[in-house]
């Protein structure tokens, strides 16, 4: 077993599992009926509020149980921003929150609303500072993660719900990744969260709002959660992620302890093992079970599928994958490398043992798939001098490929002189100054070309 | 067991809950994913999806899971509506469909756009011409239940579909009620279905889309589900659900029969058994499993609370359950009594001896509400005349009292001459034309009042 991708989803905990059986045969019933079978199911839904407002700290009649952590994240930010819509039409989110946020700020700006992106550091968080001085009398919402998704970054949620209260403005928080497992900073208004990511069964979300947040659901009326989220109850899957939170959250503090010691090994030991790595993210503020690193000459995909045939299950940020051909926005936002960029999120319960199988394996991997592409041999950069108007065409190449070319000349430019790469790939865009900043080259910028961009790279060293 | 509300929500069947729990351990990964968790996953989302598709009688491409049958018909309308806007913003809809159904139609309204609802008969049938005649060349989307979820009545969908075809508008069929269980008829351009209805479990819709249909999925980006229903997958009920459908299907046609024959006897014996009841809906067109009958001078609450006590589990669409101070949308539509309105709806499996023993108990259970709330003995009217001017002051009583007290006093007025029943109650408006009806009584009209309203029935007989 090597899953390392617990930041996506996690098995079912065992106590779910356990929970969902006994409420499929107790649970299946209209709760808004008066007879047996549909109070037994409300019975059971009235539990699972109850004991997941305890986990979450919160009011039962703050909580619903939405069918996913997507849905908490769209309803709750429309519903937020229809119910101050008098304020203003103003929301912030930070550049590095999950799609569902970003997403649902597009949908407001298509309709007339103003969305501002809090930019983020080289570690993925937001400054609490930078975040306030967003604020304006017409902002109707503020958005936050508890912790960055990809690169596990804490952001400052209690400095900016500071900030949010004193401005009087709703902060919405994405706890997606921290919910059950690492604590989540008080002072929020509204927070969204999935039960999948604890250990519970998908098809289960929460959207908390607490008492006093004016708040308007959208779309079309329905009785059922308080008018807050639309169609029949789950209650099976509801009992299971209730339970799933309290049982991970009675473990949460020891096995974070645990946790963070192997993702630290991992911090620690693989720009030792791998060359040409940057650990991104946080080091210190930072969820335990995270530890992203990018490769400099490898596509996250092959990487990916040399991992998944040595047994170890992660995920990337890289445009490189099959499924996208932009490299991820949180990358992208903190202004770090993107390719060969691999996420390991380990799920509770996680060996010391497949640890250190997957720092043994991982060396290998990368330097088979580096070979495959002919990078360049790690760290070396060739002496010799030679043009100064050298030219790099890697039009119609995807990455790493434009990088790679680029660090096989970098030895014929003499030091002070200047390379120009040609490249019409995104996510060049990205890699070409990270790998400048990686290497201590300095990027001059990037130039219209015929095709593509020119990207102009001066020798330092 | 004495379940009887199979048009709520069915048991989980036997084949759904083996192929929940078994994908609950293979398919718990995101299927977006590369490694062997993903790749699982992903397939038995591909199977499901396929398995569904050929129930439903469509290609998988065009079959969306969604988490609930409301959020199917939600997002179906939102969609085609959308992506009909350039046609026009007109919308149809029976005046019998689901809620979900009307409250969305609510929202386009509120929006801007323009809603016509088709009138049903008093069996709560919409005529197909009737629907033909509601068609514009602006209409965007036209919507249609199978059957209905109160009266278990037949909509000629057919027909409606041949009209809708002609005019080169799209037909959205609810078939909430019928999917797996009884035919959909061909020709619907968008269907939506409830897996709880058909014994899968909650947290599963279908949104089925033929190709060729402009849709334009509304709300905020997602690319799952080919971006029609946002949030992560919930694999092991869709594989369950799909389970589902299919054993469902394999028993439909003689369980039909069975059930058909049963609430037959419902149909025919209740009348007999129990004094002053109307059996609404077509006795025909009609789903096998479902039957609805009004009775005279008691509250449908309290007739379930007392079916409850004898072990049987029904629904009401009586304006008196402690959810609502309204009668049933669809027994308003029909024009038929709506107090002690009592629906039967028989899930797979039911026996002949529960039905049996349904039919022993009712007509005591009623005999004893009504006796309690002082109702005249059924049927009998006092023969000796009255005054002229009679006024039954029946202000601030609630469902059945206005009733009551109508049926207690008409023995008092002459033949020829009048009586004026002075209600605030919003259900006397149906339930007392629908009493004159079933009395032979002349229902005169409803007159402002000084406070209510004042309804004037003429004695015949």
């Amino acid at each position: 077993m090597g899953y390392f991708d617990a930041a996506s989803a996690a098995p079912l905990h065992p106590v779910a599992r356990q929970a969902l059986l006994a409420s499929l045969d107790e649970g299946w019933a209209d709760p808004a009926r008066l007879y047996r079978e549909g109070r037994r199911a409300r019975m059971l839904l009235d539990a699972a509020r109850e004991a997941a407002a305890e986990a979450v700290g919160c009011r039962p009649d703050e909580l619903t149980f939405t069918s996913s952590g997507t849905r908490a994240v769209h309803d709750g930010i429309a519903g937020a921003l229809a119910g101050r819509r008098r304020t203003g039409r103003h929301l912030i989110v930070s550049a590095v929150e999950h799609s569902s946020v970003l997403h649902a700020a597009d949908v407001h700006r298509a309709g007339g609303g103003e969305v501002t992106e809090v930019p983020v550091d080289r570690t993925g968080a937001v400054g609490a500072s930078a975040y306030a001085a967003a604020l304006r009398p017409d902002t109707a919402l503020a958005c936050l993660q508890s912790a960055n998704h990809e690169v596990g970054t804490e952001q400052p949620v209690a400095e900016v719900a500071g900030h949010c209260r004193a401005a009087g403005v709703p902060l919405l928080v994405d706890a997606a990744q921290s919910l059950g497992r690492h604590p989540v900073p008080d002072g929020w208004s509204l927070l969204a969260a999935s039960a999948h990511k604890w250990g519970g069964p998908p098809g289960v979300g929460l959207l908390v709002v607490r008492k006093g947040v004016r708040f308007a659901p959208q779309g079309p009326v329905d009785e059922r959660e308080s008018g807050r989220a639309a169609g029949f109850e789950n209650i099976p899957a509801v009992v299971a992620a209730a339970a799933s939170l309290r049982a991970v959250q009675a473990e949460a503090a020891q096995e974070a302890a645990r946790l963070r010691e192997l993702t630290d090994r991992i911090r620690t030991r693989v720009p030792r093992l791998v060359p040409d790595v940057e650990v991104v993210g946080d080091p210190e503020r930072r969820l335990p079970g995270i530890v992203t690193f990018s490769c400099l000459y490898v596509d996250g995909e092959t990487v990916l599928h040399e991992l998944d045939r040595a047994g170890f299950s992660v995920s990337s940020g890289s445009s490189c994958t099959s499924s996208t051909l932009t490299p991820s926005h949180v990358l992208k936002a903190m202004g770090v490398l993107s390719e060969g960029n691999v996420r390991v999120s380990l799920p509770p319960g996680t060996s010391e043992e497949d640890v250190e199988r997957f720092l043994s394996v991982l060396p290998g991997v990368v330097a088979g798939v580096r070979e495959k592409l002919g990078a360049p041999p790690g760290g070396a950069v060739r002496p010799d001098g030679g043009d100064d108007a050298l030219v790099v065409d890697a039009l119609g190449r995807r990455c790493p490929v434009p990088v790679i070319e680029l660090a096989k000349v970098i030895g014929d430019v003499p030091v002070g002189g200047t390379v120009r790469v040609l490249s019409d790939d995104e996510a060049a865009r990205l890699d070409i100054p990270a790998w400048c900043e990686m290497r201590g080259q300095e990027y001059v910028g990037e130039e219209p070309a015929e095709r593509g961009s020119a990207h102009v790279v001066r020798r330092l060293v």
